[in-house]
Formats: C-alpha cells, sequence, structure tokens
C-alpha cells in the first residue's frame, strides 16, 4: 500500500465520547455558559482530536512548503519568480514574516523546498524536491497524477517527522510566486464558479490586470477539465506542488491526531483537496485568519470554516496560522487553569 | 488642580514625526507593502505613541474593575449580585477566564473594588471603594459628578502605578452584575440611538425579557437626560463605577503614552465616555475582540476601532483584550525580527 493510501485508511473521526466530557467541564467553568465563544467549541474539538479531556498544543511547528508555478510565464504575478527561491532560503535565516511570529509562538519553522525552480541549497531548508516548478497550466497539466501523489506524500513524510518529535499543533504555510493563480483555480474548480469570483491581487498584482489573471486561470481551467471529485485530480492539472504538500501535512495531521492550522488562501485551497481526498479531515482543521486576499472568504466558507483573526493579513508564508497559534492554546488554558463552579464553591 | 485636570492636561497627539519612520521601515521589510495589513498600522501606532521607532509592548498588566449596579433591583441580570464580590475575589486566586489568559501571555491581573456591594478584603485585591454599587439609575442619578471624577481617578492611579512598574501595555477588564445595562444606557446616550438597538444578554440574560431590559435603560435615561456631549454627565448619570475607573485607566495611558487595550461591550462604552472627555485619547486605545453582546459592534463601529479577534467571546473580565496581547505585540515582533529588502540585499 502505498503512503498516500495509508495515512488515508488511518484517518477515523473525533472522539465523541471525549468530547461529550470536555464540554460539559468547559460548561461547568466559572463563567456564563458559553461566554467564551468559539475558544470552548474549539477546546472540545481539540479534546476529541487527541483523544484527551486535557489536549496540549505547546509543540508548535509550522511547515513552509515553497514551489514554483510554469503558468508564472504568462504574467499573473508582480514579483519575479526568483523571489520564491530567495525567500526560501531567508526563511532558514529566521527572518521573514513567519519567522518573527513563530519566535514569538515558540513554534519550529520547517522550510521545504518541494519544487523551486531554482536549486536552494542551503542549511535549513529540507530538500524534497519534485521537479523545477510545475508546467505551465494553460498548456497542459500542472504535473503528472504520480507527481501529485508524490507531493502530498512528501507533506505527510514532513508532518510525521514533525509528530515523531513531539510537535501536537501544525500549521501550513507557503512560498511561490504565481501560487495565488493556481489556488485560484483549485477554489473555483471545486466551488464550481467563475474564476473571476475568487482571483485576487496576490502580492500586490495589480488590480486593473485581475481580469487577465482570471482568464488565464480560466483558460487553464477548461483545458485541463480536471474532476472537481477528484482532489488529485484537481491537484495535478491546476494546483501546485506546495499546494499538494500543504495538503498531505492536513492528511497526516488527520491520521496522527494532530490538529492543523490552515492559514490564507492557498492554505485553504490545499485544506480544500485534502478534504476532497478525505472528508474527515475537516475536523483536525483550524482555521485562523480572514486574508485579504479576494477569494479568501469564499473559500473558508466552502471549507466550513471561520477565520478567529482579522487584520487584513494577505502575506501568506504560514504566517497567520503562526499568529492563531496563541489563540488556540488560549483554550486550553482556559481548561487547565480555570476552576468549575463546584470547585469555587458556588452552587449553580 | 485636580488629577483628573492635569492628567487631562498632559495628553499629547502621536508622534506623527516617528510615525513616517516606522511606516518607511514597515514599508521595507522583506514583504509586499501593506500585506501585514492592521498589524502594519498597529506598529506605527505603537510607534506614534511611545515616541519611538521600535516600540516595546512587553510588560502588560489588565487592570480590572469590579463594581455593582443599584438597576439591578429592576430584575435587568440572570445572575446573583452577589457573583460581583465572589468574583473579584477569585481574580485574585487567579482562577478565572482573565486570569486564564494572563498567565498564558505573561500579564499581570489587577483587580480592584471601586464599587462592589459587598466588602471585598482578599489579599490581592485593591481597595478603592468609592460606594457600595451604583444607585439605582431608574430613580436618579447612577452616582453624583464627584463619585463620577473620583471613579475616573482611581483608574487614572491605578494605571500610573502600573506604567511606574514598567509596564508598556495595560488593558482594560471589569466584573459587575448589571454592567451591561449602564454599558448600554451610555452607548445609547451617546450614540443617540433608541436603547433597544445595543440591549443584549450580558451573561445569560434571557432573550425573551430584553425589551424589558431596554426599557429600564430608556426610563433612566428619559429620567437622568444625561447631556450627550458631557462625558462625566453621563457616567454619573447613566454609568457605573467600573465604568468610571476604566476610562480614568484610558485617559492616564494616553497621558503616560501608554496604550490600552479596549475589552468588550462595557470596556468599550468606558473608552467612549473617555473619548468623550479628551478625544486624543482614542489614538492610545488599541481594539481587541469583537464580542458577541448585541451592542458592541455598534459600540465599537462609534468608537472608530476595528476588533482584530472574531471568537464570539463575551465573558467579560478583560479576557479578550488579554487575548489580543500576543497580536499586538506580534507588531513589534514583525518590526524587531523581519528584515529590509536591503539588509537582505534584495534591490526593490
Amino acid at each position: 500500500m502505498t503512503l498516500l493510501n495509508e495515512t488515508i485508511k488511518r484517518i477515523e473521526s473525533l472522539d465523541t465520547e471525549i468530547m461529550e466530557k470536555a464540554r460539559e467541564r468547559v460548561n461547568n467553568l466559572i463563567k456564563p455558559p458559553g461566554s467564551l465563544g468559539e475558544l470552548e467549541e474549539l477546546l472540545i474539538q481539540l479534546a476529541g482530536i487527541t483523544k484527551g479531556p486535557f489536549p496540549k498544543v505547546d509543540q508548535k511547528a509550522v511547515i513552509v512548503m515553497a514551489a514554483d508555478h510554469g503558468v508564472y510565464e504568462e504574467g499573473i504575478a508582480a514579483y519575479p519568480q526568483e523571489v520564491t527561491a530567495v525567500q526560501t532560503a531567508l526563511f532558514a535565516k529566521g527572518v521573514t514574516g513567519v519567522c518573527a511570529f513563530a519566535k514569538q509562538a515558540g513554534a519550529d519553522v520547517i522550510p521545504v523546498d518541494i519544487g523551486v525552480k531554482e536549486n536552494v541549497l542551503v542549511p535549513g531548508v529540507v530538500n524534497k524536491k519534485i521537479k523545477y516548478g510545475t508546467n505551465n497550466i494553460t498548456k497542459g497539466p500542472a504535473m503528472t497524477k504520480e507527481e501529485a501523489i508524490r507531493a502530498i506524500e512528501v507533506g505527510i513524510e514532513i508532518a510525521v517527522e514533525q509528530v515523531k518529535k513531539g510537535k501536537n499543533l501544525l500549521a501550513t504555510g507557503e512560498m511561490g510566486i504565481g501560487n495565488t493563480t493556481a489556488s485560484a483555480a483549485v477554489v473555483s474548480v471545486i466551488a464550481n464558479i467563475d474564476p473571476l469570483e475568487v482571483t485576487g491581487q496576490g502580492a500586490n498584482y495589480p488590480q486593473e490586470k485581475l481580469v487577465h489573471k482570471a482568464n488565464v486561470i480560466r483558460k487553464a481551467v477548461e483545458l485541463n477539465k480536471p474532476n472537481r471529485e477528484d482532489g488529485i485530480d484537481i491537484l495535478a492539472k491546476v494546483g501546485g506542488l506546495e499546494i499538494g504538500g500543504m495538503a498531505g501535512v492536513m492528511l497526516a495531521g488527520a491520521a496522527y491526531r494532530v490538529p492543523v492550522v490552515v492559514d490564507g488562501f492557498i492554505s485553504t485551497a490545499a485544506a480544500l483537496i485534502a478534504c476532497k481526498i478525505e472528508p474527515k479531515v475537516k475536523h483536525f482543521l483550524i482555521s485562523s485568519h480572514l486574508s485579504e486576499e479576494k477569494g479568501a472568504a469564499t473559500a473558508a466558507e466552502l471549507l466550513g470554516l471561520k477565520p478567529m483573526i482579522h487584520l487584513g493579513l494577505r502575506l501568506g508564508e504560514g504566517s497567520g496560522a503562526v499568529l492563531a497559534f496563541h489563540l488556540i492554546e488560549a483554550a486550553s488554558y482556559m481548561n487547565n487553569e480555570m476552576i468549575t463552579f463546584e470547585e469555587a464553591g458556588i452552587p449553580i
């Protein structure tokens, strides 16, 4: 059996029995029931994921998948393609946005070259290059089905390694000039809507050229005809290597019962792919922030996630997901540090 | 000159020169300009507040003002009035919601009895009791003008003490059965709208009795006729002692150039009072979360703040403000840990 199939087979549902126990405690903590809102639901979800009433989410890592996109040559990005490689190397130096927030959160940053166009031979960047960027999706599929599966499996491998190191909270991040184009293609296919509705400015692509970007995406979708019920087919035909890698991290999180925090638009596109492959993955995902990117709200809604941070972020890299680590861990502080009405000697 | 007048006199504008320097650096950090959204604006605001390009917000305290409300006898709360005293004592024990999040954030919790109906003689609770709860606002003013000023001055005293201890980030919290009623009165007066529009369930007050709660507020406003341009008059006539205390913390923050984080609905009502007293206070305030309480969005909009956390919280105590400490400090991590394009050797 392949790693992907093995991983899918391991994925079970949330533990509803433990969730009921967790809910009972949360309802009895000294506060009006429900007054800590979605933090209460989050604690119950974490209990269901970890199969324990006092879930721990204190060992954190963000896995940052980096890859390039052949569709870059259609003029869909404002930045030079080389930025992918440069920025990937900078993750290892700890000086980018996600690194700053990871330092604050006490989280590890794991940069992975899963398909950067240049070689990124820098210590600290995990070399899992599948190919030197995807193919131009306006001329054919982004990658073969085998490459798509391999991308997912790279994500699984990296995530399992982190889980084995004791990590109990993972986040997905990415770097890839052109990847809002691939993500908009994925989301438009899964949502069955016109690409223009989810085509945004990415890294400051000019507003007035968005119609061109959407036309490129529409052309790619029409040419490749991805099967919208088949996550791997969508990934192979109009996706990206880093999108596949992130989907793999999410599948592994579900298989090994470690919550995975979804970042912004591109991460959400990966989550949609992961959930097409195995719908139960959704229960192991935690939303973080509502990205400013145009299609982000649509994608989050499609996935059924409610982003908790509204800061108009649109950097990517996993930066918003890492910012949310604190709020997620707050749920466990609520559960561990607050006492119940009974413990306080207050009759309810 | 009174402490209040002295404090108001100290309040100056933000330092726009430093803000321009901060903006220049933020725009040159290795990310697409603007891609860290409101975190970028927050850093610039912090620079303007602290008059330094690398603002520090690492010494945190939440000041929790506790008081009772005479209007309780009109049947506007679901919980017994005694809960105010019980919960105030529990703040000192570190076992409530705000305490849990403060522990996580490395923040001090300073509980202050500014007007609890019972004596709260517990070590760790600062005794600044002005009176044993406000008067019933359906029968006359909540307090005298002198008591209102004293409440504000208590907030100033406590905040100044924290600033002198080296705190560089403050938050306001509160505890007071009945205080969503007083807050809705304050907000409805300042917004010049019918109380029903901002009357919510507070601590699980039944939905079907909201019309009664709004009628009580309307009666109080009609009887007391607060002058909507006079913050102290509004506070004295339909406010609360803890609301005055929180307004004082905000005035002191502005005077001593320390940012103050606004919590939910009640804290926002206090901020509206503080800004009526001195409009420049607004620039020293930072919003935290969008409370689930009905009038919260209206109050935040009135104040011109955009809450960053959307978790459906409605606990009060300053709990949402303390959760936001991490996001606020993230702005300084962005500024301190990220390098500029120039430093990275990348031509823009």
